[in-house]
């Protein structure tokens, strides 16, 4: 079917997802129907190994500015990065109202008023009792636990029936803060859900996820026990942990200092919003800590994942200007590390025991609790909402085909689910429901201060760079009397020299020197034809010599124009933002 | 106390490690006393992530070398890469015998044929009951069970008393293949251990590690089971695990293809020395797989830990020649991810699902069991030896660490319990223990075609230009003159730009040609002078303006002695290899 053409029979509800399918970040999920659209989540992602020097991947929204008169809003499930991330950049494209709990705005805001934007935003609460109605389409919300307070499922009732999102979730039915809504949630299951979009994060999991009262019990143990000082890592936005750390340390006669950035944001938002309660006198300045008796003394710090520049890497690599770990310290990780950051929270933690800590962490003690259900709270949301069309979100390919295993499990019929890719879109009503078209669902990469392409050939570069290192070849030619003035000289970075014989230099400078020369006395005039054919001479020369596949870069000089050519064909023909 | 001056009224055994303490991999251990050396294994290591280019990493044996009369031979407790990887490049420095089980020396064989070593090699043939006599110290071992076949712990009897390094090891009550022996082990501990070596690397994991014969029981679940062709990825050294795979293949009637050739090498070795039984007529060559009807096929192959050019994965590409998966295939990862190759192996998984295949990995069906002990086996194996010093190895050093901790459960002496480092030299004997000298403990980097010294310099620089990409900037100096000729002229790789605003490149060019200029009237005639001058300047520079530390190199060109000037003091005044 194409796009905006409606059989005249039937309509459609259109669903797809612009992020976070196939992947975990960069939600953004959009449910259009006739000349309406509802957007759920704006997210990023942060990038792998495979990517280096880009800092965030956002998702590409040139389908919504195209139809940006019927974007009604965006919903936001929670305050996370993958959730509200894309938001200063997206609201730059297409600003239309954001709906939300109290916390997420209040992130939200914080975020636009970095990226000043603040002033034009359209911030509107958003909670379990408001309905936001637009022409086709109605919006409400119910609240679910995770690991951040105000996370809400959002529910958009279309003509041809309810659509339930369950944004980000867990069930705990002992947790920190407010319960999630069952009620509910049972009532629209039993009104009937068209379709369920719902959280696959942890579906390679058994059971059930664990409740976060279990690491209260955890903390108060620790806190009981640790006979110096405690450092506690743990995710910044996890506000219902952080609120247990305090009550430990209240309980247990212990001051508390934050260090890292993130870290003292969130207590500064949970306090001024009323989501943690600090007793007056808890906290101490970062100064003080070396003035307490260790006993009484717990610092909440970041770096729970290893993250380079974070305050526990600092100190753990004794670099923190304020805190150097003394034997007899306890740590605790109270986090579970994402796959891929793995060895850099493993290389921490050997640091840190080397340092003579006393380090705790992994499963062993309950001082971790995941925000996202396993398979038993999964088969629960399904079983609750018996929806006729299931479409998993938020995980990557092999979580959505283990959560769909769930659903059919629980009784969803098997050609109802459907495992989709960002940009395919699902048309759905009662009786029917396919995937059409394919929509474009690029993404975009951040890098330093600002939006740049990075595209495809700078990545390129900079793996190869990384991989095998670089050989430079500089001649300098008088262009106007095809002379070779002086070079081929060859440097290189990157490379492994082995001492013994040949001097693959000297064999490369005369080799291109030689070809250099042909060229001239050809009166080749072309800058790129020269280089291209350096390249495509020596590339497979070194190969054959060493089984390494340098980037090779020629660099010819005027002497004459005083100029060096620039190439137009590469990135170089960019110029920097200041 | 000085190596070498022995104190005359006591004696002293030295244990250190030239590799496998605070890491997983190059395991060599050293056993010293008066004129007499016992090296354990000689393994190699797989570099991480951050040190892109390098093949393997091996342990510096100069201390051997130089002591290469005292050093009576090379026991090997198993046929690992990290046992026996680094044998090839250690035997060119010192040939001394080697001894192993029977396929331990059947896989050694094959390296040195492969490396041009075996003539002048002497393997000699060891097991439970040899004795080796030397002046001071008498070599035996005992079966154990490991993730091989063949796996060893050896037994170092020295004036002091008896030195116990366990090798690799788990108990397995159900084992394929022989069993560990328990009597022999509980005799030495009955007669008394001076100190005692063992495996490290599931401290971290509470309980015992599972039986191997789990494992057999689910394969024959999956066998039975899978309506189409199951592919089956292991690890290829895992010869227990490939039996239980052609038993389970007989049993239900599926014919069986190999693919890899390490996978290929497995099978020939293993059923030539009598490791695997395969009956008459179970393999069938890879091009017949296309004409046998799925459910009586059974593809084994390399791949399990994500490996780019293993064929699993160029099979989930769509790249492999002779094998396209199949909706309806089973594929089996009959491993576990080590840390590190996570996010590959869950790439594959993705790739694996996205092509309609049924995936079976991780935790939930008994499909793997570690070759390591977990913390339970740990235990055991220190109640029977009890010994009186404990030197916990093969392993990161959280891993260590928490190994001494079991045995100060187990009821070891805190005093006695050592967590070393490589070069470490621990100094015992029946009175006393204490760390004394440092023993230089390098690590020499394996790259492409031979053994280079890679050097943190050119490590880092492939580091530096992965992350940020590169400036270079290139001029033209009459050095004879002090004038600048041509330049500077700024080229960029790997970076991203940004198109709005300000000409950076223009604004370095001139702030560089000022710098120069400067240096040039002062008369500065050294090269490296006035590159470092440029770095020191530019690189603060930009990264004011867009936040990012590219590499910056300064080359300079002069014209009249057609030659740019030589680095000496980085990597391009080495020569390459031919």
């Amino acid at each position: 079917m194409l796009d905006g053409v409606e059989n005249v029979k039937k309509e459609h509800v259109k669903i797809f997802a612009l992020g976070g399918l196939d992947e975990i970040g960069k939600n953004m999920y959009v449910i259009e129907y006739k000349d309406e659209i509802v957007v759920i989540d704006a997210g990023l992602k942060f990038p792998e190994d495979d990517m280096p020097g880009v800092d965030y991947i956002i998702p590409d929204v040139s389908y919504l500015v195209a139809k940006k008169d019927k974007v009604k809003g965006i919903f936001l499930t929670h305050g996370h990065e993958d959730h509200i991330g894309s938001l200063p950049y997206i609201m730059k494209e297409i600003n239309v109202p954001l709906y939300g709990e109290k916390l997420t705005l209040g992130l939200v805001r914080a975020k636009l008023e970095e990226a000043g934007l603040l002033r034009q935003a359209k911030l509107i609460p958003f909670s379990n009792r408001d309905q936001v109605r637009f022409k086709h389409l109605n919006v409400s919300c119910f609240r679910t636990n995770h690991s951040i307070p105000d996370s809400i499922g959002i529910v958009v009732d279309t003509p041809e029936g309810p659509i339930v999102h369950t944004g980000d979730f867990k069930f705990d039915f002992t947790p920190v803060g407010p319960k999630t809504d069952f009620a509910k949630i049972a009532r629209l299951g039993k009104k009937g859900v068209l379709a369920l979009l719902s959280d696959s994060t942890n579906s390679e999991r058994e059971g059930y996820t664990g409740s976060e009262q279990k690491v209260g019990n955890a903390l108060f143990d620790i806190f009981q026990q640790a006979q110096g000082r405690i450092l506690f890592a743990t995710f910044a936005s996890n506000v219902y942990r952080l609120q247990q750390v305090v009550d430990a340390a209240v309980r247990y006669n212990r001051k508390i200092a934050v260090f890292g950035r993130s870290m003292e944001k969130v207590f500064q938002i949970g306090q001024e919003l009323g989501y943690i309660r600090v007793p007056k006198g808890t906290f101490i300045e970062p100064d003080q800590v070396q003035r307490m008796p260790k006993h009484q003394v717990v610092i909440i710090c970041t770096g729970s994942q290893g993250e380079s520049m974070a305050a526990l890497s600092r100190i753990a690599r004794g670099q923190h200007r304020q805190i150097q770990l003394i034997p007899g310290d306890t740590v605790v990780f109270s986090s579970s590390p994402i796959p891929g950051n793995t060895l850099s929270v493993n290389r921490i933690i050997d640091q840190l025991f080397k340092l003579g800590a006393e380090v705790i962490y992994g499963n062993e003690f309950d001082i971790h609790a995941s925000g996202h259900g396993s398979q038993e709270d999964m088969k629960l949301m399904l079983q609750l909402l018996k929806p006729k069309y299931f479409i998993p979100i938020h995980g990557e390919y092999r979580m959505l085909a283990k959560h769909k295993e769930l659903a059919v499990q629980v009784g969803v019929k098997e050609k109802n689910c459907f495992v989709m890719e960002n940009g395919d879109v699902l048309h759905i009503n009662r009786e029917e429901a396919f995937i059409g078209e394919k929509i474009p669902a690029e993404i975009i990469l951040v890098d330093g201060h600002g939006i740049g392409d990075v595209g495809n050939i700078v990545l390129r570069d900079r793996m190869k760079l990384s991989d095998d290192g670089l050989i430079i070849i500089v001649m300098t030619i008088d262009m106007k009397r095809f002379k070779l003035l002086a070079g081929p000289d060859v440097i290189s970075r990157g490379f492994i020299f082995v001492r013994e014989s040949t001097d693959l230099i000297a064999e490369t400078e005369g080799r291109v020197k030689k070809l250099v020369e042909q060229l001239l006395e050809q009166r080749v005039k072309s800058w790129a034809n020269i280089k291209a054919q350096v390249i495509d001479d020596i590339a497979p020369f070194i190969y054959r010599k060493i089984q390494r596949r340098p980037m090779i870069i020629p660099i010819i000089m005027e002497v004459d124009k005083a100029k060096v050519e620039q190439e137009k064909e590469t990135a170089t023909s960019q110029t920097f933002k200041k």
